[in-house]
């Protein structure tokens, strides 16, 4: 077993902006292993709150193009002077070290540039464990001073939650269908969207990308007319033309200056997040109380006893052990 | 101070249908005294578990003509042989033993039928301990053999997805705007409702609900694609005029039998989520991490300390007193 990585030498090579301690650090990060998992937090500690980086959460079903779009839009930010890196949170992904998700090959130009730091995603076990990893690659990749941080997801299970819930802006990339039928959206993810962004708006599909431009600007306008200008935040762009990228790049710098006012209260939510998961997992790990659960779940699922009651039994045999 | 009434006789009451005991019942269920807990507890566990009540949540803004609305329709469900209840959720409400929602007076007829209960809303000081009474009053008309239950709730705050985590079916009730100006709906809100109810679909109002329906119809259609037929989920009605009523009342039905599929995963989520709010309340109330909550919450929200690090802290203090 290797021995981890000293945090103090490491912390100074991230302060550099070198990207082969970033990549090392993020392993440490996502290591299981308690030695691992301890000079992490030394490591964290160590590091710089760097508060003036752009977090940005992208989501989108395969096949709309968020390759193409994030290695046409992180171009564009390292043009105006950027350094950027895409981490990727992918909760399906069962392989350790990499998925098809942040895979270096599919952003060839991204990953050739000195300023840019792409990483595949990480196994991930747990939805929690992988907010709570990425969570910490942001603040790892900020220390490396990269000032653009991309998150990517896929369509799928509460991942877009929980990077909505990490990230400065929440972009979501839909393609236009052809015809009537448009591509349609996962249920909930217009509530996380700051931006709904129509891609290929190119060539055949352009009529259609303008056409899902209009109808989801209506639709949004009817379904979340809380907010001023919800029209305004639908916008068609073709990644791989690179149409509308230089203009989108900079109303995401303009909403990010306003999404980090939420990075407080973020914080906050992550901490008791965290909290309630440990609880969780203390009390499901109880040695007189694992054997019970599933009998007390089945009379509660079956309707023979209450939650409240359930829940009362179980706390107080968890509590009652408290000195 | 009172003494608790009797959990045998109440119990042996309730399945007689005698509402006065109902209203008792509630009363119990509802007191935050440790004894009246305790007799309440006793009450639920001495009732019948009952598989073959509707539960029906309804929600809609102030305006929308809620009262009209469940009045009209509860007079449909006992004209069809219902026993109807209709209880409310309102966390907004501090007042003791009453609020706007449920109150009898805005339900003249419903409230006059002997096939009829309707219980004002409680004051609520926690959409937790809310969520808990409420949960536990559906039990209670159940065993008082009302087989419709109401469960209805202004778009405030969380409660509706409350409600709708403890109903076969969510009904929202729109009212049709002006012109352009269609009424909004509260923001998440489509996301829980299996219906949409444009009400006041009458007089010069008649058009602009049509319009409702329609445009309300194509958003969802955009931006909830998966579900075979949205577009049929949402109906007009005017309450007031009694059209629409007979209608949506057996598609009620019809859905109810399939959202009742619901109940034992609906059970294991409250089991769940009243442990983690028992944990979390224990965590707060402990004498030597109270002290210093406040501290550890002003080091996450500024940057200084990772939610992850403090989590850890926390939880290790609170665990560590355990044997």
């Amino acid at each position: 077993m290797r021995a981890p990585p000293d945090p103090a030498a490491l912390a100074a090579a991230l302060r550099r902006g070198d990207r082969r301690a970033l990549a090392r650090a993020i392993t440490l990060v996502e290591s299981t292993r308690a030695e691992d998992r301890a000079a992490a937090e030394k490591l964290l500690a160590l590091l710089p709150s760097s508060g003036d980086s752009l977090r940005l959460g992208i989501s989108g079903s395969p096949g709309v193009g968020k390759s193409t779009f994030i290695e046409a839009f992180g171009l564009t930010a390292i043009r105006d002077g950027r350094r950027v890196a895409v981490l990727a949170v992918d909760p399906t992904s069962q392989r350790s070290g990499g998925s098809i998700l942040g895979d270096k090959t599919r952003m060839p130009e991204l990953a050739k540039s000195d300023r840019a730091f792409v990483r595949p995603s990480p196994a991930g076990r747990t939805l929690g464990g992988v907010a709570r990893r990425t969570r910490e690659t942001i603040l790892l990749a900020e220390a490396a001073r990269f000032d653009l941080v991309i998150v990517e997801t896929v369509g799928v299970g509460q991942s877009e939650t929980a990077v909505a819930d990490m990230t400065d802006l929440f972009l979501v990339l839909i393609a236009p269908g052809s015809g009537d039928e448009l591509q349609g959206i996962k249920r909930g993810i217009t509530e996380l969207a700051d931006l709904l962004i129509v891609n290929k708006a190119d060539g055949d599909l352009e009529p259609a990308a303008k056409r899902a431009v209009a109808d989801y600007r209506h639709a949004l306008r009817l379904l979340r007319p809380r907010a001023k200008s919800e029209g305004e935040m639908v916008v068609a762009v073709s990644a791989l033309k690179g149409r509308g990228i230089a203009e989108l790049w900079r109303q995401v710098v303009e909403l990010g200056a306003a999404g980090r006012r939420r990075r407080p209260a973020q914080a906050r939510a992550a901490l008791w997040q965290e909290i309630g998961e440990g609880l969780l997992e203390a009390l499901k790990g109880d040695a007189h109380i694992a054997p019970h659960l599933a009998a007390v779940e089945a009379r509660v699922t079956d309707g023979s006893l209450t939650p409240t009651a359930a829940a009362r039994e179980v706390l107080e045999e968890f509590l009652a052990r408290r000195r």
